[in-house]
């Protein structure tokens, strides 16, 4: 068999190693799940500042109630309650390209704007998010990052991650990006666009050095503690059975025309 | 459509909630990721002892390198890059009885103990620990939390925490009972049982007044963390298609006897 | 390495076995679907009457309309269109104890009773059905596959099975030991308890010598088909965003009491 | 609560629907599970030469041995024995771009070639066929559903499946054009390329009407079959444990360079 080569962890008969750091004598109690998280997906630790946002924007990601991911953690668990990890597995299956891919996206979008600008500048960033607006508006997509279902006047994690960059200190170049962004595609549409707090996550994690598709794996690393809150609920005060039987006495059963 | 209460998380138009708290004003920027967890499924904020020794614990439980659950996750990738999602979906849904099912065992035989014991005095709590060992070999079962396959000598994790428990202060009886539980199986069976991380942390949740069945939903959002990064290095350097190649040339076709 | 050896399936540079059959020469054009799922999980062809029989059961497990592992499915579709498989895949994660561990269940209660009457003639089956339900009752426990909730004068696939039975020609010990459950859970609860279609799926599952345990994957692999059609409808006429819509505008939110 | 209106299933107190046929007195006994899974994910029932390809496709799909998907399903079976399900839906999630994205591509490649043929005259097809290979060529793809890692000299399935269309009688203008295409690529890179099965099935599959993106689905509803197998027989003679000792004693640990 060959030899296979791996830097997250291994464990010896007396320690546990995550990225060359003994666990048990160099990392609990001295860091905390989200350090922890940082650390394991970056292979380093994060600065002081870096924890600030990350855990931020972690936080932010962790919950929203009765979303579509969270109703199908929870019927799962009406089906087998025997099995938690099933149930948070449901829940995480559903974090995909709709509701999530956003943090990705916009990571993503914003370092193309980087890299077009070819400069951090203002100026430079300013030009080059209007001229990614005009290319995303002329092949008929959509802006990433920009807009939301419910917070339609202003993403109240928004403001707080940039109020918190703030307090971070240091330069976050994919955040200001996404300011222009802003700019750029209510100039452009002529009508105001909230940034949208999964945006500027994914701001946040490209400003922190995560490549854009790593973006949407930290955003399931925050929700397996919303799954799991919301599966023990389940537990106790269940709605799926509920819910089953809502939707049961309110279906139209139409077996024609045929769907092919 | 009957009402569907929660407690968990809702969103209004301003704001996001999670147990009540304004995630945007109240938590982000004020609490750490495991904060949020414990707020999440405990529905309060731990206090910094309390912090200290969840957060301990979770670190503990992250990653312990290529087990077979990981091998699951990065095999799953192998076939579907395209989602992230599934992969450590994959790697979750072996988060079962075997290996992390430990937690919640550990958790609820340690409170069957103190039920028992009917005190959480020492002298009581040894005398139902050695009943309860008792019972348990008499019915050819094995005790939880104590013994690992690699740590043979000591897991350094349990040492770690029970160090971090003098340095919260207050009083750990889930703790102390398996240090009664370990006495009582080594005289019992008459040879060292080092007491397992595994083990340790559902005391500890215990001790922070999670229920058992709750303790393995916490090990998964854990375990969340080192998926991610896991399944970011097969991305990476990936080793999934090499062992499939070295399974694939130690095949032993044996269609027959057939397995009914 | 060391050698792995297995009796499913295996690949060659000319040929792909299944159970030791060539699957392009002796298998494909020649058997169905259902045929192939019996060689797989038992390691045999089955008779024409046992693949009758299997058949029948599958079909009868197949899909029951928006139940809620389907709905589990088509909400992780909503937010995760880009894979299919993650869809299908939290569908079957709700295919558990409560709905689909009937079938197991039943299975292995028949059997312990064939065990117990040490014969499979009727009056031993009809005095050990008898005594079962006794101490099932005794415990507090549930006699399985007995009833149904929307079924509640007769479950048309029992019908349909026991019917297909005497088409088939042999002998079905487990179903005949199911028609004395149902006869000693009448006499012992005094009401009519119609055999549910999960159950008998089970008696005819068990009669065609598979274990219990095997019986939810049995299941399995019928639902897999259901999942894909819903899955498939959910992508054409979507119910997952009106459902969550519907949900989010009936939430009562109340953060407190707190859970614990 | 709106109206949920579908035509998959649906239960009543006497019956249950599928695609509007009674499943216990017009499918139970009259169909097998491949045609029940035809007519659950088209709407209507196939005719004989369409049950006949659409198993033999299914057949050929459902087991290869011990892939990356199987192991990964096993793996997990060693984590979670307590969950059948997990297991089994550990490998559906593993069915993605990789191996059996294959199957959804050539469909959907074949039909882009028949819509540029404007016509299913032979000529045009193998105009239009050459004219893909050269643009893919041009992009720096890969045609899909051509060479196969194992079957380098001929993809048994294929053969087979290309016999039993002449059985079957009728046009199969997909499958004609994957002929096509292996002689436009042949031609185009000057070298030989066997036509693979996962491929043809494809073919199979959009001859029947199946769109595309319905055609990874099938995949599923095969592979379900094989992985119920595999689990079952991980939980007789399981692999996992020696895997992951094998794995463990050729482990490099090379926490650094880092990976960002």
């Amino acid at each position: 068999m060959r030899p296979i080569t791996t830097g997250v962890g291994a464990s010896t008969a007396d320690a546990i190693y995550v990225r060359g750091r003994d666990v048990a004598r160099e990392l609990m109690g001295n860091v905390g799940l989200g350090e922890m998280a940082f650390l394991l997906v970056a292979g380093r630790e994060p600065s002081a500042p870096e924890a600030l946002m990350f855990n931020a924007a972690l936080i932010s990601l962790a919950d929203h109630g009765l979303t579509p991911t969270v109703l199908a953690a929870r019927l799962t668990y009406t089906g087998a309650p025997e099995s938690i990890q099933g149930a948070v597995a449901a829940g995480i299956l559903g974090a995909g390209s709709v509701y999530l891919g956003v943090t990705e996206d916009t990571a993503r979008y914003l370092g193309e704007i980087i890299a077009r600008a070819g400069s951090d500048e203002e100026s430079a960033l300013a030009d080059a998010a209007k001229a990614a607006v005009q290319d995303t508006a002329d092949s008929g997509a959509r802006v990433p990052g920009l807009g939301h279902g419910i917070h339609k006047s202003g993403d109240p994690r928004t403001a707080r991650l940039y109020e918190l960059a703030v307090r971070a200190g240091g330069d976050w170049p994919h955040m200001r990006t996404l300011k222009h962004l802003q700019a750029a595609a209510e100039e452009r549409y002529g009508r105001s666009f909230p940034i949208n707090g999964a945006g500027t996550a994914g701001a946040v994690f490209a400003d922190l050095g995560f490549p854009p598709r790593v973006a949407r794996g930290l955003v399931l690393i925050a929700r397996s503690a919303g799954l799991v809150a919301q599966v023990y609920e389940e537990s106790e005060t269940p709605l799926g059975h509920g819910l089953y039987a809502d939707v049961e006495s309110n279906i139209v059963y139409r077996p024609r025309p045929e769907p092919r």
